[in-house]
């Protein structure tokens, strides 16, 4: 970090590394024939799972899936919009959540296991891993652009047919499908607008 | 980044950046004297903003608590542990949803302003608000770290009460509620252990 860059952002990463992970990443629609590595995709893992949730649940199930056969079973289950982007990407990651998270509860919470109990109903069990699921899609996002991919995150799937051809017997929830690799032609729409701080942020 | 890192770790973002935000990052519960500065909190927010979310939606609303009367308010609404860790930290975030987040929608994407039909429902708008709004928590707190602060993000809060005192009439929903700040004595406990890849991540 240079000192000019230290005056005029309060930044504790680099400007390069901000704009890689936020200021410039931008969801991509199409990929190039670039491949992504196996070490790149295990990485993204080894950095997200750091990520904090509720009582270190980490409900995230991620099922990445390969061209050929899979694939096949993936994309007629994507949105008609999806799937020429499902179709050419070189990987493809479905994130789904745990629905029974609670069953790794003593390995992740060792020093109070008994707290499970907090979620024996059903309704809040589901709640609490649904949501902090949708928090670690957060870490995954910003783990693919860590390791240098390029991430198109998609809600436009049926849910129930991604489940059934991926998730039968698991108890895991597809919510969210990511295109994950290389930008191809025309990968990007112009940026679209954030709300402005007046918005989103008010001090009290 | 040097050239044994990258051919050890398949990183975009140089090992500092990736143990600041992900690796070395923690949870602290107990914060130094070390104040914040309202730069240091605005950035946070320029960052994260670019997060994608379903749409361009950006249902999350971030209320910043000062202390003071505000934090009077705030602390008697966290559940009992998590009150003194409220009371010391320099800044406070409370996270919710904006439920009218449609009432945006032309702005957020203004190319396809109709779309927003698809969420006349209020089940669905309700739906997507939230679960776009706790990924772009996600975001939030790597927005955190970057800036050079540590977050201490809570769910053990009343969240009626804190949207009493501090959504009313606005129709956010308050989920989450995360201190800011440096990190004091005895600011973490020893990491808890994170899933293994066999658990949480398969590949077919």
């Amino acid at each position: 970090m240079t000192v000019e860059t230290t005056m005029t952002r309060p930044l504790a990463i680099d400007d390069e590394a901000a704009d890689l992970l936020f200021r410039e990443a931008r969801s991509i629609r199409t990929f190039s024939d670039e491949p992504v590595s196996a070490e790149q995709l295990a990485e993204i893992y080894e950095l997200m799972k750091f990520g904090p949730t509720l009582m270190n649940n980490q409900p995230l199930r991620i099922t990445w899936v390969e061209p050929g056969e899979s694939r096949e079973r993936l994309v007629p289950a994507m949105a008609e919009g999806n799937r020429p982007k499902t179709q050419s990407a070189p990987a493809t990651a479905i994130l789904s959540f745990d629905t029974a998270w609670t069953e790794h509860f003593a390995e992740v919470f060792p020093h109070a296991p008994q707290a499970v109990e907090m979620f024996a109903e059903e309704g809040a069990r589901l709640e609490v891993g649904k949501n902090n699921a949708w928090l670690q899609a957060g870490y995954f996002i910003m783990a693919v652009r860590a390791v240098g991919l390029h991430a198109g995150p998609m809600a436009g799937f049926d849910a129930d047919a991604v489940d059934a051809a991926f998730n039968e017997g698991t108890g895991h929830r597809s919510f969210m499908v990511i295109n994950v690799g290389h930008p191809g032609e025309d990968a990007v729409h112009e940026r679209l607008p954030r709300l402005t701080p007046g918005v989103a942020v008010r001090t009290v």
